[in-house]
């Protein structure tokens, strides 16, 4: 793959601070001696990343993007199999809805951006911008389910999101925006919410293993590591030799009634009984086209699995 | 269609201030006595649009995000075609970066929303949300190109963009935020620019005319109604009857080389003589997905062109 030209970290742009020079064009980093610089190094020098002057914020290049559509394309088929609709909401949230879930702010509240002011104007009130959107979409779910005959409602949209709070910004792995696709589903009762939660993750589990070719392993997160305001959180885990860490690939968690209970989303089942929904949330990222890097990208750098490549090249043996 | 089920304005979206009762069906408004009214009810009783809690922000049904998706479909198919290659850039922006082109900012300065805070924290310095990415994007095209080699520089992303202020707050016609393409090109000479702004001015003038069955014209807008830092701008422009003027569905701009001089993005031509790049940008919105409604909906609802209806309908004449 071609290298890049000219400075990578203007105005410094997360852990790549020094300049490259005009004439660079191998690797100076070994993936053993310095996992850190070397992996800076790949998604830059592959061209898959741009290190931006907004610390945390990274330019995602072709060689990323083309990634991302492949991704994207075969997950949006596999959801729109299990009948998940496509839908748009606002990127922007009050305080007042978004606080209304405690537990979940709670997680979410030091990671918040705020809107505050438009052009000269101060906002009369600060606006949050979505960390994820369940409180986003919840009160919406209150209007719209009514009767079991609205049941399943599955969302999906597929958006930019903002987390702003971290200490180590690293390109697609932790960035102050990234993109994902969220999906957002109600039912009327916990079978069909569990079963879901595990299609999702069996899904999460081929985009891995299939497209990045990275294993993952399935699996149910602690308490303590599950996600705030739900009740129980899956996940599929890769493992990166280099740091001898398991890496979170991607979520799918049942949020089992607690935002039904806070956002009021009820139906009158077939008995004429009102019940609350059981919900799902669930969400992959672009941190995958990283955990990809991290797994097959070498001391010559990027290195692709077949599915993904964008240039397929094979080899002919010939005869002597 | 069916029609929306409670309250299509909690909280005061916008135009649509009334509470709707829990049975109601039908149209109240007609199309020739209300036109605002009408627009709003169809949209909302369509279930394109639900009404947010944030002025001027509204939230994409599937009726609208399917629509959009086949024509993104159709013409991120023939972009490519023309070479474009998918990028992200982010949704954040410097002031400084921001403010580099005077003209431009001048133009979208008072619409400009503000990120000041993260968390509890105060941002060092305030940060704006993208209200288009010329300013966004330029820096590194300065990068990126050093020779003639490295034209022509195509990028394409379909992502969000923050227009905060404004009057009439009118789902998908004018909303804070909205979802689009914006192509980013930069050319040798300023033929191939010009060309490139008419060949993809042809393409909105299909996604309308064909898509969405509106009729449009093509043209180039006056010097005072350009994009502010550009050269020239052309757009294709429909007409609505009802409120007897046309309405902008698309531009194409030729950005000249204004953006090239303050962004230094210059290259080393055949001859080893630098010079400066020809630029243009271009965009259409879900603000397409407005105008059709206006075009063919009825007082019986929406009304919608056979290429972007989700359910074909035909009929078999029988004999008597």
């Amino acid at each position: 793959m071609s290298t890049s030209k000219g400075s990578a970290a203007k105005g410094g742009g997360g852990k790549k601070k020094e300049v490259k020079k005009e004439t660079k064009l191998g690797m100076a980093y070994r993936k053993d001696d310095n996992f850190g610089e070397w992996y800076s190094e790949v998604v830059v020098n592959s061209e898959m990343i741009e290190y931006y002057d907004i610390s945390g914020c990274y330019i995602l290049r072709p060689w990323a993007m083309e990634i991302w559509e492949l991704m994207k394309e075969f997950f949006d088929a596999e959801i729109k199999k299990l009948k998940l609709k496509p839908y748009y909401f606002p990127l922007f949230v009050t305080e007042n809805v978004l606080q209304k879930e405690k537990d979940h702010i709670e997680g979410f509240a030091p990671e918040v951006a705020w809107v505050t002011k438009s052009g000269k104007s101060d906002l009369e009130a600060p606006i949050a911008i979505r960390p994820t959107s369940e409180t986003v979409m919840y009160p919406y779910f209150s209007k719209w389910i009514r009767s079991h005959r609205d049941l399943p409602l599955r969302c999906n949209q597929w958006c930019n999101v903002v987390r702003w709070e971290f200490s180590n910004p690293t390109p697609f792995i932790r960035s102050r925006e990234f993109l994902w696709q969220e999906g957002h589903t109600a039912f009327a009762n916990k079978e069909e919410a569990d079963e879901e939660v595990l299609q999702i993750l069996e899904l999460y589990r081929r985009i891995y293993e299939e497209f990045l070719a990275v294993p993952v392993s399935k699996g149910r997160k602690s308490e303590v590591e599950k996600f705030a305001g739900g009740l129980y959180t899956t996940s599929v885990e890769a493992f990166i030799p280099n740091t001898g860490r398991g890496i979170q690939g991607a979520t799918s968690h049942c949020l089992g009634q607690n935002f039904a209970k806070m956002f009021d989303i009820t139906f009158e089942n077939e008995k004429g009984v009102r019940e609350m929904v059981w919900q799902n949330s669930w969400a992959y990222t672009t941190r995958s086209i990283g955990v990809m890097v991290m797994t097959h990208g070498d001391d010559k750098g990027l290195v692709l699995p077949p599915k993904v490549a964008p240039i397929q090249v094979g080899s002919i043996l010939t005869g002597k």
